[in-house]
């Protein structure tokens, strides 16, 4: 069986500009989840802003089974037209995993079509995951909840198509729930939003955590790759209508 | 109580430039629309695509609840802000209308996030609209089916997300199907996708048609018109979490 | 117009043997919904589960118009046959309200076909309940949130069916989740679960919980009363193919 | 990898009673899809109506992954307490694909709540099944479409709840359209409806319908089998609150 051609996208910023989060990720956010998900069935690639086409060039891209997706205060800074290219990639068919403050990406906001607001604090506090869908692919071998002990707080209302299906809702210690798990369908491609990750704690070490990134990549890896196209269609039956247009009737298509 | 402040929008061209089309709806489609729902609770304006800002200025959006749109041959013609202002009014609550070969239009597009791509045909063929969903508001007063006499063919698989639920499914006398009524909700704002209408048929003459058109601009009328905000919240619960960034906990939000 | 038939039904056990909780609700849970949500537009009769056939006659289910179920420790003294006569009416158009304890209730594992298990506690802890859908019906006049300062715990998973609309998720003290409000459609009928509402802690007092279940009422009444039947249908359009068991075709409905 | 048990269930009469159906089916449907599904990871079995126990000893119901159910003119002879049973397998985990007249099963009624009703009629005329999620499991190997040269029509409206993923709809020459192939999830079981396979056609000697068979089979095998719980369970959190009925607080759980 081939290998399941996964690249993650980090905007790569503060992992540069903030010592804090340098002595977390020193090589980047996107490199840890490599290290952490790596294995036989993956061959993982990284990319980021600053590289050309932000590394998503057309050949990249047609060579993408799943793209994972990390960005916070670069969105507006990711070209339109990179954003057309992996939208319609997603469509044909390649999953999408949108990890923590990507809810606000141009590229999730696109494919949902909706604002993706939110509430949010940063103090640290602790976030408790329920396990809402225990036979879903991408929550095996997780338990009935898990804990992180620091993160940020996203709160409801997340602003979201309710066909997201729910896999994960969180607890904050102060005071609010979040759908922290969302798995859509569009297209012929799967998304999955994942939430935690914020670039201060070190969320891509947790092993709950790499769990569920690396079933969500299983799950997404796409079905088809399929072109979408809008044909003009031949009749199937014969159509005894009088077109009002041209006078005629019963075409039919050979077969 | 107030009326629904209603705008229809048509691209308004093929009236102007074919005789057959200017022949059936000799002041556009819009205006028999207008003609065909006009009742005492709606307000209904029009506009279209050559007035500035195809007659979709900031102040016309902002005073409207129900928007139904109607386009074809110009879809790549309406300015990117008008369709950002829109969308931005819909995920607000304004409710959205679009018909027939609005699939492609910008908004639907934008919306859904998916290629609304389908299958087409013209030759003037019968289509029979089975009602899916007789409890529905936009199906009341429509019987088991109604039939349109000549049509334009719209065939599956119509790439659209499938929370939409389906209120009508047509048979085409050629041999195909289509989920020719789909109600969403995207934001606060409700959308549905009304599939007959081809430019060289009356169909918005028809009886059923229009009861369909005027049920779902009820069904569309904003419960809450509110803006999205994403807001930075203080915590609702003592936070016992040390903050390993600063040290300190306990935060907790006077009330 | 005329009003919405509203029959509020309690298993009425724990009031007339629990002193505590006969303390707090005199008369019946059903009582004091009744005097929380009684207004102009609802006509609204009691039923309680040692009436004869639970007060639930035919006569009076086919007169009622959105039914609202409590009940708890008797689930299996309901008669199947009024499950029955209660499944019957609701796929025909009635709204049906479960409420708290009602999610173990014959009448609802009936519709959604689950188990509809959870996690429980009994300590008296605090709920919030945040709002997910502040444009839907059911949570007009409901702020982001609103606080119940004792209640039973009820915590994920909750097994019902994912086509639940999520209206509410609750937050615990204790450190759980729920969706506690979710807005079914089974048939022509609606069905909302609403969770508050322990028998020990006055919550059927609480301005916010009463103003949901009116809200719940005026949502879930019936749209249409219909009866299902199914029919054998005469063909719509002519059919060519030779039926091979009878080798004759050509058969149309007349008109 | 262990192979998937699977269970054919068949109420194996009319293929006794009938001459012209036990001359296309001379050893059961249930055999002929045997036959046409059998391949080297499936280990399948036939059970019938009038076995001991309907041939679904708890036993054979704890060995089983996937159950495929066809049913017509004796729904109610089958056993109540056999109907828990595979129910309660359902919900822990097991897959149940439902042919044709199946809809009107006691297993598929209970599963779904609903009166699954439609239009009907036998007059052996062309069905063709459009597939509408090309990337689905369920549809690889089949076309855009697929004839059926003569099957029993049924139309809609089919009363079953909006959420199953609607995978074909059906074109009848007579003039009505089908939600053919539905997929649903209840508790941690897949279930999937098929609608053709009149017992008078030799629908199931059709490559097209064996290919989607087996395909829901591999879709519809257990991702986890697991009994449902109530538990009551301990606080995870420190609960300040004081509880009303005992004047205590500060339970925590042991970890």
């Amino acid at each position: 069986m081939s290998k399941i051609r996964v690249v993650i996208w980090n905007e790569f910023r503060h992992e540069k500009t903030h010592a804090a989060v340098k002595a977390i990720y020193p090589a980047g956010m996107h490199q840890a989840i490599k290290d952490g998900i790596a294995a036989e069935d993956l061959d993982i690639r990284l990319a980021s802003l600053d590289e050309p086409e932000h590394g998503l060039t057309q050949e990249v891209v047609d060579s993408t089974d799943v793209l994972i997706w990390w960005g916070h205060c670069a969105h507006h800074e990711v070209d339109d037209k990179i954003v057309d290219r992996v939208q319609k990639r997603v469509l044909e068919g390649m999953g999408l995993i949108v990890l923590h403050s990507g809810h606000f990406s141009k590229i999730f906001r696109r494919m949902l079509g909706t604002n993706c607001s939110l509430l949010w604090r940063e103090v640290g506090e602790k976030e408790r995951l329920w396990n809402i869908e225990p036979s879903h692919p991408i929550t095996q071998g997780i338990g009935e909840y898990f804990v992180l002990p620091h993160e940020e707080m996203y709160g409801e209302r997340f602003d979201v198509p309710q066909d997201g299906k729910t896999i994960f809702i969180s607890w904050f210690e102060g005071g609010e729930v979040f759908r922290s798990g969302l798995a859509y369908e569009r297209g012929h491609g799967k998304i999955f939003y994942f939430r935690p990750g914020h670039e201060t704690y070190p969320t891509y070490y947790d092993k709950n955590v790499l769990k569920v990134i690396g079933n969500a990549v299983r799950w997404a890896k796409p079905v088809i790759l399929a072109k979408h196209i809008c044909p003009k269609s031949e009749p199937l039956e014969t159509i005894y209508t009088i077109n009002p247009a041209t006078g005629s009737a019963g075409i039919k298509q050979e077969v």
